[in-house]
């Protein structure tokens, strides 16, 4: 086995994807009512995204097979997983509203702007394609998944692809439900990051690719072990970019997070430090429909003066540290490790 | 090989969704805060339906094999079929602002009235769950069907499933495309019928239950020939019951295809029919956002003047009959042709 090159994994994904949408093959005889819908899905999957699911995957799989005799269904397993998330991406721009992602119009604001001045009415007419649209874009992960694994593989891999994805949509749930509720309640905020990141962004695409990789009980232990912290940072500098980020980097408004009144754990933290008066402070503007970038800056204040930026950023040192152990093994090729010591490095240091 | 009784695989499938939601198993650690998604989903699935889908499913299996060692994964494959429906439904039922299914108020509308007059916006919250809820409903989908298949089951069903995603999915936004169009475009509404009745209602699941029992060729072709023409009178059906239909059977009103504007097979006959007045005015009734029941009394008149419910009447005839000349082969089992026989009789005569 060579040097493991991430971006030579994420130019093999971006390959599978586009070689996907390729509309003789995928739309079957439904051209030429399909064609927009093919190209909305495809600009949004091919133009932007940090591929971490995809990559993880494909590690998973290496960490247990190093030397795999054909790489092609390893690829489309992993693009399975960015068509998924694709798909989990265009419901949650729904639901939060949000007119960019990744520096672009969300697929319900350009399916909204196609009717805008017709005599539908536009705004809904984009919320309902980008239902359809996220459904196909889920449909099309199957297809990307069962198109190449033997039985023995999909065996193995599709009850935990759906654990996964059960996990994730409980996790949307549970965010919708505490949306706007801006409590304290730090066992919630913990069961959201387990469920829409720690699990769903690093341990279940390690995991999915090591059940297609057929590994030991040994190697899922160590991934897991390495995963689940791993995720657990990614999510808190999440949180943080999500406040402090540059939005030209990041692709997405300072005030989104702030304006849905995402329950995240950094404003639980927030809110278990702060004192009487800067806690209604931050309950008033956490959730406020119509935030502003200068009631955004008084946010941050409140973050910095209470402490709360300071102990996430330890909070994340830990984990990052704790990840970075859990790979001192036997049990991983060696270059399947020093590839999730990047990872883990760039999960952590990332300002996008 | 018994007599199949149909009432009793109806009861069987209802038993197995029924052990799914229990909440011990399925939420696994993340009650109380789940408890009320499970509930919904629950009421939902349980509570009405003609379960022809997973029906099919098994009929499709016993075509192939007539003695199964054991029924347990048979079941809970039609099981998934029918959760993967309700996902369908719940986010449908979104996109058309339909009130109630089934008799019972939607999924999105029992959401929004669980935020009515809190201080949230309840309306925006019942969509925003909805679409949560049918995607949840479509990762248990995925966990109901590969929960007791064998690896080589999964390997020839899989393929079936995503492709059945696929079809109902484009079929739901060709629909959406071409809601409010009124266009007699008849090839578009013809498209509209297979990819989302003729496909997913009949044949598709006759067929996913033929790849999990290993079905000969001739017992896929022959259950194509039948499915197809099934598929296509039981929409015929439901377009005409959509209009002439008793909402108090069919639990919806029947403003409700009219005030979508849904782009069915009855209405492009009728446009084809009519006089220039009669077009004019049907086109200005179908799609009309507020239409009233006065109105759709005229839109039936006018359908019947045309002779358009005689003429589809005389095609939902000759599928029957298609249909039932397919089943004369010695390829299936005769208590299987015998039910497949008595689902083409009700698909055609129901009255919901």
């Amino acid at each position: 086995m060579g040097m493991v090159d991430l971006d030579e994994i994420r130019g093999e994904v971006d390959s599978a994807l586009a070689g996907f949408f390729d509309p003789a093959t995928l739309a079957g005889g439904i051209e030429p009512h399909s064609d927009d819908m093919i190209e909305v899905i495809e600009g949004f999957v091919l133009t932007g995204g940090k591929r971490i699911r995809p990559v993880l995957c494909v590690l998973g799989w290496l960490a247990a097979d190093p030397e795999p005799r054909c790489r092609a269904p390893l690829i489309d397993l992993a693009a399975g997983l960015e068509m998924f998330h694709a798909a989990i991406l265009i419901h949650d721009d729904v639901m939060d509203r949000s007119a960019t992602r990744r520096g672009r119009p969300t697929v319900h604001r350009v399916m909204a702007d196609l009717r805008a001045g017709t005599e539908q009415d536009g705004e809904w007419y984009g919320t309902c394609a980008a239902i359809v649209l996220g459904d196909l874009a889920l449909a099309w992960a199957d297809k990307l998944t069962c198109r190449r694994l033997t039985a023995d593989q999909l065996g193995r891999v599709l009850p935990q692809i759906a654990q996964m994805r059960h996990e994730v949509t409980v996790g949307q749930y549970l965010d919708l439900q505490s949306a706007g509720g801006r409590s304290a309640d730090a066992d919630l905020a913990e069961m959201i990051i387990r469920y829409k990141t720690a699990y769903y962004t690093v341990y279940r695409p390690l995991s999915i690719g090591a059940a297609a990789g057929n590994a030991s009980r040994e190697v899922t232990r160590v991934l897991h072990h390495y995963g689940m912290p791993v995720g657990k940072a990614f999510q808190l500098r999440d949180d943080l970019l999500g406040v402090f980020g540059d939005p030209l980097v990041t692709g997405k408004p300072v005030t989104d997070d702030a304006r849905e009144g995402k329950h995240t754990a950094l404003i639980t933290h927030a809110l278990t430090a702060a004192s009487p008066p800067q806690a209604m402070k931050l309950a008033q503007l956490w959730g406020k429909p119509d935030i502003t970038e200068a009631e955004v800056d008084t946010v941050r204040e409140i973050l910095t003066a209470t402490g709360t930026v300071r102990t996430v950023e330890h909070l994340i040192t830990d984990h990052h540290r704790a990840a970075l152990a859990a790979l001192d093994t036997p049990h991983l090729p060696t270059e399947v490790a020093d590839a999730l010591r990047t990872i883990a490095d760039q999960a952590v240091e990332r300002d996008r």
